[in-house]
């Protein structure tokens, strides 16, 4: 079944060829985001689609520079967007009311459903794809970037072109890591270690163990990729953002 | 192309055949959820599976006792998780750190992209589903029901099974309403009458404005479905199921 085969083969794409993506299949991918499940029908999201190379240059610090945001014929930002749908209502002689944590995260639900989405299409087209989770770290660069105004929060970044490489499949959990029966069933001490023993086994974690100097693969997270200073001064100026955008107003 | 037409012929479905689910298509629906893009391949969801009409029963009301959630044959919830990868690292002599909001919304964008693999994957295979979002409402009663340890918080629910009833499409704003070139440009007023005047003369909304004897479709959403008030009690009550559950510690 194409559709299943399409999302079993998913990998990451971080080279692409220079080709662009042509203005049709743009379009469609862009439109079968649009098809998602989202709040109510309010469709509380933007999609950003920047493709010019002065934009995407201003762009790539707040990824980290990862190469591919200049590379990828397209960067596309998807945005928790509340902006629209209540200037929507003060055109209407109604009062919004949705500058509060609840709708940042029906904006964040709305907008991630039209990411998957618009990914899977593409990749059902050739087309290779590239989360980027640095989005929410420097949210407050990524809405000067974009000139996101109040209402809109920057949630994930795409990019989207043609694949110059064919990387393996990554591995995942077992099922049973992660599928629950009826209730959250909570992880014994062995089950842990049953859950993540093939992740401990595999050559890439070997290897990464060597060149990190660590006894464990949760430290290379714990130590150097997400350690917990940046996890919490990301986190602060997370809350600034969604101050700042106006999704953090709780009092009557 | 079968993926784009499975994409583009979503509707959301609400009312099921009792039939149940096979066990393999379970299986593979769920496995398709697994092969989505992740934060750092580090997993940080959970989906819950239930299927007795005991815990159906008492998740009916944390869904405003919506009849589809008794009468659907399975009913998933998607959790960010946090709490298998924080056993994990302290078995593995390191230490988490993900007791914040910057991994609320991490777990909570690995969960929409599962969710929304395991949904597609369902459609591919005939089946229906629908999204309810009233899970972030009730969070704290879906974490007694389910049993959620800290670390976990359950970001949405979807009901799937054979589909009783056929929809049409519902209607979406056009695409220059929902996507920006390069940067965000914001709206104008003629922007915002344009991308809302199809949807404001569909027949639905006429029927709906002398229903509620409302004068525009905006104050249905503001006066009825998503009023101020219920907003901001639901959203302190998800700040209060965030600190419980251990995402809002933001001190050193």
């Amino acid at each position: 079944m194409e559709t299943i085969r399409t999302i079993m083969e998913h990998r990451s794409i971080r080279k692409y060829k220079s080709d662009p993506i042509p203005e049709g299949i743009m379009q469609e991918i862009l439109e079968a985001g649009t098809r998602a499940s989202n709040t109510g029908n309010m469709q509380v999201y933007s999609i950003i689609v920047t493709q010019s190379p002065e934009v995407k240059e201003q762009l790539a610090p707040c990824h980290f520079n990862q190469p591919m945001v200049k590379e990828a014929p397209a960067v596309l930002t998807f945005c928790a967007d509340l902006n629209r749908f209540s200037q929507w209502c003060q055109q209407r002689q109604a009062k919004p009311g949705y500058d509060n944590l609840l709708w940042f995260c029906n904006g964040t639900i709305d907008a991630m459903l039209a990411a998957q989405n618009v990914c899977i299409a593409a990749e059902a087209h050739g087309l290779g794809i590239c989360y980027l989770g640095t989005t929410l770290y420097t949210a407050s660069r990524v809405v000067e970037v974009l000139r996101l105004p109040k209402g809109v929060m920057p949630i994930t970044t795409v990019t989207v072109g043609y694949p110059a490489e064919q990387p393996l499949l990554t591995d995942r959990l077992p099922l049973r890591g992660i599928v629950h029966s009826e209730r959250y069933d909570n992880y014994s001490t062995t089950d842990i270690d049953q859950i993540y023993a093939a992740k401990e086994q595999l050559p890439l974690t070997q290897r990464l163990l060597a060149e990190n100097d660590k006894q464990t693969l949760a430290q290379i997270f714990t130590d150097k990729r997400y350690p917990h200073a940046d996890n919490l001064a990301f986190s602060r100026s997370l809350i600034e953002v969604l101050e700042q955008q106006g999704f953090m107003n709780h009092d009557e």
